[in-house]
């Protein structure tokens, strides 16, 4: 994505497609376009839960000298409906930019999820309200003193993987997905083939086939070709 | 906290308290005395527990050379109802030094819970107990001929963190938070306050108000200070 | 284990045992006999699932070049009924081995559950099929063009343990525990009676017992003993 790509807005059509795909097929999709999306060691911390949304980026920055209090969270107030927030905190373990209050403010705002490279708090009622929060993990010390604002909005890089404002954020039990947005309806594309392709593996090894033939069946080696495109290719190499 | 200050009983009031303070509050409140109490890197091992007690710790060290077996866990005869244990193994991944039948000595004999800067065995009893214990991780493999005792109810280090035998301890799904016990009325008065503050913004923003308006009205700034004090120290500069 | 010593068929009765029997007392019954058998920071991603198998090995290696498609896990229809996959991928946590498809074709193929170094991908679908999956985490990229088999039915080294195929495994929610499969017989006596041990000091102590007293009475220095060989022993020195 060089930088003078313009934004495109990511469809509701495209984000409803995304309620219905898991990360691994996305992930399949993206890596038939030789991008690396996955966020390395970001897991879910609320089980069962799973999120689809558009990238809000926030970036904290180390605080050198204890100073003054800024409400280094009040960035919510500017988050749109939809989104899910990327906070990157340089994947800091002792000090967390999520919690209680910022947890109830994103539920009663259509906030639909929350993605820390760092950790977060108050993980009891997280889960209780089941809030779908990924990050490294958990610690209940605040930022306060320790982390600041630095800026929202503009790219964040997670373990090499960068996030951009209006990226689409997919993420369920298997960790988070970033899509950029120019891509995301052609990667939503070849993730449903993706998953058609393995539908099917899935029916044909249920069946009794083999795992080697079905796979070679029904293109396993390039499971995002639709079935039409699988026929035009032709047989397996 | 100098060594010549006397050890203070932590009251009975005082844990009362703690079972309705989350560990994110009384960080906050250590925080407001300059105190780092949370204990990184250890988490829950069984969810949705928690515990509040005084610190009976336990220090193991490594055993260099195999030897006859000693009792390493026998201590925990001595170890006082109403007592969270803090095991420090110095981090090790590789031998526990906490199991069933520890588990099951604990929950006949009032012990609140354990925390453990190792890893702990026989997780799946533990869990079906639902016994609040708080480690590195997971493993089998016996201490024994791995570690062995050193002392019992010395200061024991986790992280740059000092825990001292009849500190308070607190644990939840967020981690475990250690107060020094001549602090911990303080601590917990202000943890109070925070807790007030929470739910004030937590409702204005409930009934549609920015979170920054909500901070700046009950003064997120310092959560720990009372109504009455944040009226005689007035507006938010 | 020298190379010389012939394979021996772990017997249906064996298996059996270790179906009530935790990898805790397997451990320490490993240990009676001076073998360390846990790997290392391998847990479990299903909660409440263990499995017991004989080692069905696969070995992966890194791709230096990406090329055509390779598949790398058709290796599956080879594995028999009653194998637990151990798939070695050197502790990769940047690109899978284990996916929905493997999932339900162990489900179809009486395959026990499945130990990788590494991590996994589709943990939503591997939950609700409730199958025993083990790993260092989580995440979404495939394997395809990032990892590649090298081999199958091979020794693998996790942590500087070795499993050879045919080897015994037993996982629960304590973690892996691997049993060359010439001492499984053995092992399995050594774990009974060290269960045995347990369950007379866990009942000595509900009934009011110190722990030091019943684990003297109950020889925990050498729980592996059985009631007779405890007589014959003779008291604790």
């Amino acid at each position: 994505m060089s930088a003078h790509i313009e934004p495109v807005a990511i469809t509701q059509t495209v984000l409803d497609a995304c309620e219905h795909l898991d990360t691994a097929s996305l992930s399949d999709a993206l890596d038939s376009l030789g991008i690396n999306g996955g966020l390395p060691g970001i897991v879910s911390q609320v089980p069962g839960t799973r999120c689809v949304g558009v990238a809000f980026t926030v970036q904290y920055e180390a605080v050198d000298t204890p100073r003054a209090f800024k409400g280094a969270a009040n960035y919510i107030d500017h988050v749109p409906c939809g989104a899910v927030i990327v906070s990157s905190n340089a994947g800091r373990h002792d000090c967390t930019v999520w919690g209680d209050i910022m947890t109830h403010f994103a539920l009663a705002n259509g906030i639909k999820g929350t993605v820390i490279d760092g950790v977060a708090r108050d993980i009891d009622t997280v889960i209780r309200c089941n809030y779908p929060l990924f990050s490294r993990g958990r610690f209940m010390q605040s930022a306060k003193n320790r982390a600041q604002l630095k800026a929202v909005q503009v790219p964040v890089v997670i373990d090499g993987v960068t996030v951009r404002p209006g990226d689409l954020l997919v993420c369920d039990g298997s960790g988070c997905v970033v899509i950029p947005q120019q891509l995301a309806a052609e990667v939503v594309r070849r993730a449903q083939a993706v998953e058609q392709t393995e539908r099917s593996i899935i029916e044909a090894i249920s069946t009794g086939s083999t795992l080697e033939n079905a796979r070679s069946t029904y293109r396993y080696d390039q499971p995002w070709l639709t079935d039409a495109e699988k026929v035009s290719v032709g047989e397996r190499p």
